[in-house]
């Protein structure tokens, strides 16, 4: 299935650390190569929502735009909780966790995911949400997850694919994909329509 | 966490031969064997939508009834999909599944699993219902997908964690692994206050 044009006449670059949007990617059927670059996740305190992920995945993309050559397609990607009106991002420490944890406990949050696609010639942008539905979660399930799951470098504290997600989502409105930070069936139609 | 009453003070058993199902099990953290019985799924005609399900993880689940000992604890589950007034079971062949993913192409179907919990004292039965949405999908991804994926021992004909699921699937309304199989946040609710 990789007579999608812009997947046939680009090479695929991923640029994200993420194992889950590697796996994600792979599982398309896309060959890709993963190429890593520092930016400091800083945006305007105006954005909000869909806005932040939107921004950051550019900023991601811009960072990049001068290295890449005529046959190079580069993917970003970021992912936020959005929840009560303000953002959750990546939990400094165990204690941060344990708070965001415990704000997702019993409601429902929003997940975004910013997309950007970008070559030489052109960028494209795009996001996805879900709504994600957390029961409550009793303290000991959040220490117990916090302590077999080190989920430090994910937006609001957890993997959905990982106990607490198994035990605690209610249920989603939405890709699941996108809460493990990739859209992946809108990336595949915008690569398609690239 | 397996400091639940009811797995501290049973031996669980798995009555299924879905590797899925196995996988989700497996990722509460319980330990569990898996026991398997043939019983031919049929149900009365004017059964509709959830009540299949259930009433075929109860017929799987009382064939065991009279085997278990006074420790086990049995799981049963039986997935259907539910489309346009009609169930979708398991294929029987490459036409059968074709057929199936036009149906589902560009439409919102419902799957649900019915859920039976046994012991020797004690029967429970619950469901869940997921929406899926599919997007219009082309007759060449079909082909490829059936001929990449053999997917014949799962109710309509597709596995939402499998390529066609990537790329076609737009959003649920509902639990993720009760597509795949096991509505596992509800059975470790069930399994809590059995």
């Amino acid at each position: 299935m990789n007579d999608i044009p812009a997947i046939k006449s680009h090479d695929i670059i991923l640029a994200s650390q993420s194992p889950r949007r590697q796996h994600l990617l792979k599982e398309l059927g896309i060959n890709f190569t993963v190429r890593i670059k520092e930016v400091p996740e800083l945006y305007p305190d105006y954005l909000k929502e869909e806005a932040i992920a939107v921004y950051l995945a550019k900023l991601k993309a811009d960072a990049f735009l001068s290295e890449l050559n005529e046959h190079e397609l580069l993917i970003t990607a970021d992912t936020i909780v959005w929840v009560n009106g303000q953002v959750l991002g990546k939990p400094t420490d165990y204690d941060d966790a344990f708070r965001m944890l415990k704000i997702l406990s019993g409601t429902m949050h929003t997940v975004y995911t910013g997309v950007c696609l970008i070559t030489q010639q052109k960028e494209k942008t795009f996001w996805a949400s879900t709504q994600v539905y957390f029961r409550q979660l009793g303290d000991h399930e959040i220490e117990y997850y916090l302590n077999s799951h080190q989920p430090y470098d994910k937006a609001g504290a957890y993997g959905i694919q990982e106990w607490i997600g198994y035990v605690g989502v209610e249920r989603i409105n939405g890709s699941y994909f996108n809460v493990m930070g990739l859209p992946i069936q809108k990336l595949y139609d915008e690569l398609t329509n690239f």
